[in-house]
């Protein structure tokens, strides 16, 4: 976890209290159950609860010194909780193994985890449909390879944006509910020692769903696709930091990360208002998607289990789901405040004397009875002349003196070609086949 | 791809006629498409289906020699076709990009690689299922961290493979619902040149969704989503050859690989049987999940697209489906054929002198009233020796023999706790959970 | 291996043929030692060496059709050879055991592969030098976040790249001797069967180093860095790629790829000329470098071997090695046509009014005694006012107008603040560190 | 960085206060060669030493507090430091851009954590060789597949893995020397503002080479080399890791992790003892490996440099260094005090039934002059019937018994092949070749 890309809310998460504290409810809600299949004592749960609502404050160094000893948290969070509640606390754990409070615990921990970046990306929808509509009819120019295609409108990328991550939130839903399972099943999984109603009772009461079958852990397929989806939703994040990347270059300059007054973009060069925000949501992204690779390492434990998983999961669990938040999160703003230039747009759009409408001109002529072949090369002959003009000459005036496509087209015909709002039409359908309004 | 690791079936998916045959379809609908709408005379779109009527051979090599002049696959392929055709082939493709076609018909190929990967899991879980009921109750030690636990059954085994390739099933019927989609809106996805309707019509055609909206390609977190679930399912297959590998081993040899009688297992040893076949989909998963990578990479294309993840794709494409459809198969021939020992399963046990009774013992002393950390002393005291011992010992007899556990446990209740039943008692519970029935 | 993305003497260099041939030398190259060593009859090794000097067809399909019995390549192999040789071949493969000859064949293979690279990159480096000096002195903008910086040349861009190959290809010369080592230890690495010696003629013979140690294989970890080496090289070639591609942006257009007469770069835009060799090189960047993973996790083999990494090497050997050629040759195609516009350059460099000379204006402030910090407020409120200009004003001007900025400097020494060769006074030293003359 | 995997030197490296310190001697080396060249006054270089000299305390807080402000670290840096040394702290920096300072920091934090590594390399070659020497002879069952083969002896295990972690080293040094590079070029790297001679002194001074040539940052192709490199150190890690498990199994047990009186294996069954380090180690391995691909990904940056690094270096820079050096000190504490087993080895050996010695026979019956074949199929009738015998039946007494063998070989030739110093007679040999000595 690196403190400058995180956000206090995520974090709080992975914090030894917030753990202690969901293996305390396990515990507690475990000891209930017990207690009403007459395994322990009714005031065993009830001393537990006692202490509970005095709202105590959990001593993770007292915790960890008890550890140093035992050499194993599970043991050493156990009694530690003895020792403030007194003898009835012995009745906790009975029948559980380690594993089924660690992983039950770590399954709370990914909920909220994933709650929290649903809320992200809720936060992110709305503000990328907010930039689609305000922007739904700005002309820019859209472009395959890097190089100048055929009118889009600025809208349009954000309503790609908008798509995508509406698809990613569907993904983390589903990723989400994969991991969200209680496995309370003794050793190796096989209720041995201990009733699977108390796992359907915690589980009732944590809003998991149950195991159906574990062996000492909750199988890791889950966490693997867990991840693996956060890497999924990290490179959209990358492709949309890297559009606006693009978009800043000098060259184009058609939209800007905001620049606050008192920011400074390097120590030499005053001028500079650099892409800083997305080149790091860029490396942020990078890291995400990395973490996918030892998430799906971890599936293959061996036997009824291995403890690999456990140091990878140390890792991942904390970095991939707040390095993901902060990323969301810096996405956010740097799409709120994006600083958009319509005029730059046009003046791109133009830049190239008219080569981007000359796919409707080829369109045109072969609606017109010209081969296709014929076509081609009679538009492909008067844009090469514009293309090597750097845009000085104008692929309008240079069709209009082609005296082969005259044959074909009409000057009306023609100028009816360069027509913008020709690109637009559909804009309207689109954004109701994502925006369903 | 490699023949030695590739289906007949799954191969044909990925071969230049299937494409072809693929690209026709989607041009000849369009056709009819744009025929509906008046754009282009009905007489175009009959004569393609007419051609179409006549089950034409695809030749391939006369159309890799016209992409060798024109360094462009679909305008070859158009211009063969139009060879074949006629004259009224000009009115294909009317509006069209490329990537139209490319890209629908990679949504093709993913879907019906899909869904031969979803019959192979299903093939799979059917295997797994029958295996499972047939060992349900045979007993054989659990183990975490590779060293003996408690008892579990081989069918529990099965049943934990079952229930993760359930969930490897629907994320693969996820997947593919998300990869499996038509984009026809030309050059930058505005429709510019070509009606919406066209989409929609070619879409339901081909039993695809529409893509909500393209850029000039269908955005590539699909793409990513659907290789990265083949990635987890790859990562559960090494989890159940893992295992088998396990099984195998010289020291433990509770199981092994079918091993046909002309079979060699070494050139040197003759006596040697490997478990060569869950080695080798160890290896294969290793491929697999490292395909997610390059496909997560894909999905920040610039602008409104290029064309780096092409390549990509015409490796991971066949590379992913091929491997991952042949190592489902070999590992449902090897569970099909898997050589299960009972005998061996009941000796390794045995072979820790009751050990793996211990827990049970410790929670009767418990519930005796002994408080947690004697009860600990007094099981572990005993179960060190029997340790040390090899196995030789039995912890039955030295806790009998042990004064203090005997001011807690009668004999009786001291060997109601060494009863292999008690670990079974809920097998029939789980394989509800999983099976349900 | 995707034929589209291969070179004919790389293939051949993982063809059945090579390896069988390979296999061939390693068998007779050791029945020569063994021979020398007096274990077999020299009859048995003059009998395999006379057979070979006839020059003999390998007949592929006879031995696959072998092995399809046997299961086993290496005794399909060996029973071939004794049908062709007779039966002095029986003497052969004494003592050895099957990885003896797989591996060490690897090691041949890998080095022949890595020898071709090495040329490869050879190649490029001579391209790269080239066009560095074509352009040692053609002033282009630098630029950081994609935004303009200070002026470099073209050269030193291609300098850059020469450097980096120039590691790259020192690694590779690090990473060839890694794998380049040959196992003829027998079945567990012990030498039980057959005499060092025999390791060491064939070594020697092959132009390996022997194995200090094996096991049954020869360990991974040699592999594992050789994989990972390629993937650095794939990224650096990803690098330049990325450079070219931006290059060839429609509003950079400073360099192109080279396009050739006959070449359509789009079905419907026939202005386009898209970079589409650099984007196909981007995307083979991305695979050659997730062949990495894999290679890494087959160092972990269990015990004295097991066979997992088999699968793994039959795919990335061979895919690797041959993307990875044909990217280097298709990267050096690129740079030995690139199309350059040293015009543009000075267009694009002269776009921002002068901005770029920022930093140099600062500097003279502070060396003529004013703070940093107002300093750097001058130059940024002048430089502002040309940034929101889009450069239509020249910040030259804007200084010379500035009392505060004359109070400091005079106009001659302003002016000289913008003088582009300023910036190109130490390409000749440069240029000296890195071609080294 | 997770503290529980973590050792404090390295950590150390990857602190604020080390940063700045380094920071604090590039800036003030530079301002020494500055101050050579007649830049600035000697004054300002000696003032800024004269402070040093005072060895200050480095007020990170009081950074962090003008860097919320300006938004940019190295500004800030020097804002503190002037407001430390005074007014002639405004020479600091002259010509100089921050990435001059934060990258050549890194390549000294890189080649203190790269030294560190080396340190720990050595020391675990150390204990790996004297655990070599200690077993030298001690006889233990080769395995491949996980299925017996050959004898072997433990030292051989040991020599294998000293032999590949001295490769390991020779690889890091290489690494160390990628990576320990200065650059100070300025903005675009062109030297514009800054003396070569300034760049050539600071290196001197620092211990690193120069750059020959670098854009505004150091070429990332140098880190992805590094971190690639010590994604192999894990996986040999793994390597080793994996071989203890293996001999930890219960069933296996011919080596266990040192277990501590007072640690407790598990909360449930007291009688455990887990490999539990060597699994951590199995998982940090991973984690470690997976920083290679974001490493690599690093290498693209766009132009004459984009940030994007950064963020992921923020990460693995310490993750990768840290958990490596943590990994290399707790796989020394592991062989260190591994506790071998040679009994158990001996009872594993033989528990074949002499399997193990069948290719020994093999090879013998051919020198006797059966055919290859009829060899293969003697053997193997017996080798079979012990087999399925479960070791019960001896190899040996089999053979005897069987006429077919006895007509090629005395019963002193037999019991010849079973004599177990015949695979040993080598190890002096192979601990030749590994140890030098």
């Amino acid at each position: 976890m690196i403190p400058r890309y995180a956000r206090a809310p995520m974090v709080a998460i992975w914090e030894p209290e917030n753990r202690f504290r969901i293996w305390f409810e396990i515990e507690a809600h475990a000891t209930d159950a017990l207690a009403d299949l007459g395994v322990v004592p009714k005031e065993a749960a009830a001393a537990l609860w006692k202490w509970w609502a005095t709202k105590p404050a959990i001593d993770v160094a007292a915790i960890d010194a008890i550890e140093a000893v035992t050499k194993h948290d599970v043991i050493a969070f156990l009694t530690w909780v003895a020792e403030q509640v007194g003898d009835e606390a012995r009745f906790m754990h009975q029948g559980m193994t380690s594993s089924d409070v660690l992983d039950t615990c770590l399954a709370v921990q990914l909920s909220q985890a994933a709650d929290m970046l649903i809320a992200d990306l809720d936060t992110l929808l709305e503000t990328i449909k907010r930039r689609a509509y305000e922007h739904k009819l700005t002309p820019t120019i859209g472009r395959s390879h890097g190089i100048h295609a055929e009118p889009v409108t600025f809208g349009l990328k954000m309503a790609q944006a908008y798509a995508e991550f509406a698809r990613n939130r569907e993904r983390l839903v589903a990723a989400r509910k994969d991991i969200a399972t209680c496995a309370i099943s003794g050793a190796v999984g096989t209720f041995a020692n201990i009733d699977p109603r108390v796992e359907a009772h915690v589980a009732a009461k944590l809003g998991l769903s149950i195991e159906p079958v574990s062996t000492q852990v909750i199988p890791r397929d889950r966490h693997a696709m867990f991840f693996a989806t956060l890497g999924v939703i990290a490179s959209s994040i990358e492709r949309l930091a890297t559009e606006v990347r693009h978009l800043q270059r000098t060259e184009v300059l058609e939209a800007e990360e905001y620049f606050s007054p008192g920011q400074k973009g390097s120590s030499a060069m005053p001028h500079k208002r650099n892409p800083v925000l997305t080149e790091n949501l860029t490396g942020l992204a990078r890291m995400v998607r990395g973490y996918a690779l030892p998430a799906m390492e971890n599936v293959a434990l061996w036997h009824e289990r291995d403890i690999s998983h456990s140091s990878v999961e140390r890792y991942i669990g904390p970095d991939a789901t707040i390095t993901l938040d902060f990323a969301l999160g810096r996405l956010n703003g740097v799409i709120d405040k994006l600083l958009v230039y319509p005029e730059r747009m046009e003046k791109n759009l133009n830049k190239m004397g008219g080569l981007v409408h000359s796919q409707r001109v080829l369109l045109a002529l072969t609606q017109a009875g010209v081969s296709r072949e014929d076509a081609y090369a009679l538009v492909q002959r008067n844009a090469m002349k514009v293309w090597e003009s750097d845009g000085a000459l104008s692929l309008l005036e240079l069709l209009k003196a082609d005296s082969k496509v005259n044959e074909a087209l009409t000057t009306a015909q023609l100028e009816d070609s360069f027509d913008l709002d020709y690109h637009l039409k559909h804009v309207d359908a689109i954004f109701g086949r994502v925006f369903g309004d």
